[in-house]
């Protein structure tokens, strides 16, 4: 199960070259099945050791826990260790190392490391999920706050003033003929109209949706046989 | 599974309050049991609909994929959004809404969200495993690139200037003894060798460590009844 989880976190991120140490047989075959890692199980390679799945990667990664804190090997936290571990991606292989959920790496493991990876969990509960702790760790790689901030925006934009202004005289008739004011605002109550509509950023879309449901209420509180505007 | 997955996430990262809208019961059951995440197991709430679950907060994120992308709303990218929503968590509630793996969210509970989050997969295979996003998701909640850089320096620090004279003269002998060389080293051999020790970058533990073995070696090839050092 947890083969195929690392496989679909690695194959989200664009993670395709999976190398496994001596699986569990029975682990291996389920893994094969997991969902849209097809393409990254097919091409993971099993390994006899740990010393043979890494021999041709100039960075060996491991990932601490608390109990690697005696060892003599510099922990680093995901945030900044990942941006070492993506600066040498970018010339150079490296391999990122797991062990067993269970288990974690041993001393033999770790004596093939450079250094290791620690993901900032609390301390009262550190030990993560195997699938869940890869997928943390290759979306620090694939990170890039330097992307565009949105996607999408909302709609097509913010209404322009003129559009507002459309809406201002319509909410403005509204709360005359509805009687919630008795005569023209003032110039001071029209900012304060001004203001209301433009803190609610409205789009240049639902700017429209409101004239229609707004001379609809016209319409309504005017009677049906004045000569009011209609539904549109 | 999944949920029990979710409140692992959750409990590694520090996010405590769990919320569920009809969970199969089935699911929920099993939940209860995994490993770790007991106290936020024994917290969850169950709600019959999503707008009772969110009621209290302030700022309700969605999880989008791709199948969102005509839908009105601003989709931010996790790196960006994740920013957005630390700085309202500072002072205000906030919930991080996730649809069901299969389903995701309906528009129904998309209406209920401000804005979504995306997580930034690959095009070619965007769906990821609901206790994987999550984790991803608050990871980048707690994420600090401001913390230290390394928790744990590789031992006690790089060896002094004199611990390196040491191990550099010792060489030297041996180089000699060893008929390795025929001559003490002339200044430009000495050099390199300094060079030679200085990008090994030894620790002031390791180099004593050397010594150790160096004077055994010379000792060694002096003969037991040579007056050498002797090994330490």
């Amino acid at each position: 199960l947890n083969i195929g989880a690392v496989a679909r976190a690695m194959s989200n991120f664009g993670f395709l070259e999976l190398r496994l140490v001596q699986p569990y047989d029975k682990a291996w075959q389920e893994a094969r099945s997991a969902v849209g890692a097809a393409k990254v199980l097919a091409a993971t390679q099993v390994y006899d050791t740990v010393q043979e799945a890494v021999a041709d990667c100039s960075l060996v990664v491991g990932t601490a826990s608390l109990g690697h804190r005696d060892l003599r090997l510099t922990v680093r936290r995901l945030e900044y260790g990942g941006r070492i571990l993506k600066r040498h991606l970018a010339s150079e292989s490296a391999a990122l190392l797991f062990g067993s959920e269970k288990f974690g790496l041993s001393n033999d493991d770790l004596s093939l490391c450079h250094w290791l990876l620690r993901i900032p969990t609390r301390e009262e509960h550190e030990s993560m999920n195997l699938g869940q702790a890869v997928a943390v760790c290759l979306y620090e790689l694939v990170r890039n706050p330097k992307a565009p901030h949105a996607e999408q925006k909302r709609g097509t934009g913010l209404a322009t003033a003129g559009e507002l202004e459309i809406m201002e005289r319509l909410m403005d008739e509204l709360l005359l003929v509805s009687e919630f004011t008795h005569e023209r605002k003032a110039t001071s109550s029209r900012l304060k109209l001004r203001r209301f509509l433009r803190r609610m950023a409205l789009s240049g879309q639902d700017v429209h949706v409101w004239y229609g449901m707004l001379r609809q209420f016209l319409w309504k509180m005017k009677g049906p046989n004045s000569s009011g505007s209609g539904a549109e």
